[in-house]
């Protein structure tokens, strides 16, 4: 497993709505879109204040199935151009949202939900409330998706770290499931190799895309730690499951070859080499760069605290997909009761935090 | 059961690939595209001769679940424009595809065979193909569904006969399912009242939607009787599955009450009240009216044949939400055993055809 028609079979958030679905476990993701809120809303503002179009089309690259976190994105950037709207005095605006994911994402959930949606926009935004359409746009977004010339706004969170395909030549990194204290120098190279390629493709499939003085906000699973290229905050969740993954090898419940070819396929990138890889795509000027921050554990501004139970499911309905792919069903509920006691210890011994990369872009006019 | 609501979330093809579901069992559906190709192929041709637009969007309403079905309709569509597109020297075309149908409709299972149909449809059209880009768009054509002035072309095939809800006031089609021999004239009424206010409300929704001179080939299950309100091409089948029901309430399986607040949302018109509707409304103008004919059994340009269990099949998949919702899941099994033996005695004793009836209509500029 590992290149890219294989990703594009497996890289999924785990389907339907049940308790270890990506619906129901994506609270982190969650946290993430409400650090970021404010840089959409300024972006979106600004473009509709320059802009205004009477249609303005609205795209979610990487929308997952979790319903609640998309269209509170959704919702969110729809209040703030109404807003914007009324401030200016002018009249109704219709919204063509397309929300995108892979073809395997399980859109029938989220478009189950959209009636009740549009009920609630409708009772929010009042009579003078234009119309808003929801499409489903199943594909990989280091292709083309969209006309040319024909996107406004482009939001995506928590997926463009995830890569097109395990990078190649990183058959030296045993033992480990993704950038670790031990792989080989070169191992990260092809990591970040197989980004640069990725976020570039990314960059001149939206530039084809997207209007002149269009926007795009971006975020991902980042880092914030320069000129070392192993950084804790993103390698350390695989880290943990490659301990009980060498574990189950060692008790040869898993096979140590299937181990050995296992990558996630992911790479996290610091502020500084997005605006590296903008600026030689030459399309976009970046506006703006947010980092934040969401710890693994309960988050203090939250209602609701989450404990490791809450972290385990999380990352599971992100990787359990991939590992059902590679390693069989068999292993899943071992595997992860295993990472459970783990992750309890690491979260009872240190503070792990994950860093949120936001950038703000600009197409180009 | 029978509100807009409602029926909202209970009329959908039964979703899924196995062998009941209706992706697997729709060839009535199918014959129905192939009769009606030509007429398609004909607009649409008309269509980018005249307006030769860069990105052409089409959108495909009704589309269901048989992804074989849509996406030929789908591809058939292109080649026909990429053939005029050489004929006349221009270049690539982008198009933007929607499909569409109620938000209960089971799209994963079409958006998981669209990587392959894009790389036949590549394979196809050779390298100076342009791109395909493909939507899907959950909601009521009861109700706008894409912004102003956005489509080229709609294709609609077997769901405009399909009503937005129960048509109201027919409590006394008592042992009836679908308007019968035994219907009360004002039941007919009632029937044909609902029919109207939805397709004028299909055409003002589309008249916003479509660009001037834009096109729509329309194809119903409908009538080829004039001024006989119960016509047996299209309640015939209904007529048949409410014998069966019948028989289950004598025998004590149904409860006589909830058979007799059951109806099939559904109205086949004739091709002139199709006519006196589109004037009605006033923005499109009709060019072109096609009527065919599908037998219930072996269609002899098939190279498959069909018997009655095909039949059967086909109905069902249509039907089997609407009965569960309404009588349970419990009595599904024994209806369609049951079903399946009048309807072979029916097929046996004489030939029923279903008449479709083609409307082809261009946007008044």
């Amino acid at each position: 497993m590992g290149s890219a028609a294989e990703i594009q079979q497996v890289l999924r958030m785990k389907e339907g709505i049940d308790e270890t679905s990506y619906a129901k476990s994506s609270y982190i993701q969650k946290q993430v879109l409400s650090l970021t809120k404010l840089v959409k809303e300024k972006a979106i503002r600004e473009l509709y204040c320059r802009e205004h179009p009477a249609t303005i089309c609205i795209a979610d690259l990487g929308c997952s199935s979790s319903e609640s976190n998309t269209l509170s994105v959704v919702s969110d950037l729809i209040e703030t151009v109404e807003d914007a709207r009324r401030d200016i005095g002018n009249g109704p605006v219709e919204y063509q949202v397309y929300l995108n994911d892979l073809p395997k994402n399980d859109f029938n959930t989220i478009f189950q939900s959209l009636s009740s949606f549009k009920d609630k926009l409708k009772q929010q935004l009042g009579d003078d409330f234009g119309h808003c359409f929801v499409n489903g746009v199943p594909g990989s977004f280091y292709g083309r998706l969209f006309p040319s010339n024909h996107l406004h706004f482009v939001h995506s969170s928590y997926s463009l770290h995830w890569l097109s395909q395990v990078p190649e030549g990183i058959e030296d990194n045993r033992g480990n499931i993704y950038i670790a204290r031990t792989s080989p120098p070169h191992v990260i190279k092809s990591f970040y190799k197989q980004f640069e390629k990725d976020f570039l493709m990314f960059l001149k499939c939206r530039s084809e895309e997207v209007v002149a003085r269009g926007m795009m906000v971006l975020t991902i699973l980042g880092s914030s730690i320069y000129n070392e290229p192993y950084n804790k905050e993103s390698c350390h969740m695989w880290e943990l499951l490659a301990t009980v993954l060498n574990d189950m090898v060692s008790e040869e419940l898993i096979d140590e070859k299937r181990l050995n070819s296992f990558n996630i396929p992911q790479y996290s990138a610091t502020a500084a080499e997005l605006g590296v890889l903008v600026e030689k795509e030459g399309s976009f000027t970046m506006n703006h760069v947010h980092t934040s921050e969401v710890s693994w554990e309960v988050n203090e501004n939250d209602e609701n605290s989450y404990d490791h139970y809450d972290f385990v499911k999380c990352i599971r309905s992100v990787a359990e997909p991939l590992l059902t792919c590679h390693f069989g069903k068999a292993i899943i509920k071992e595997l992860f009761q295993r990472y459970e006691d783990v992750v309890r210890v690491s979260m009872f011994e240190e503070k792990t935090v994950f860093v949120n990369v936001t950038i703000s872009l600009t197409r180009n006019g």
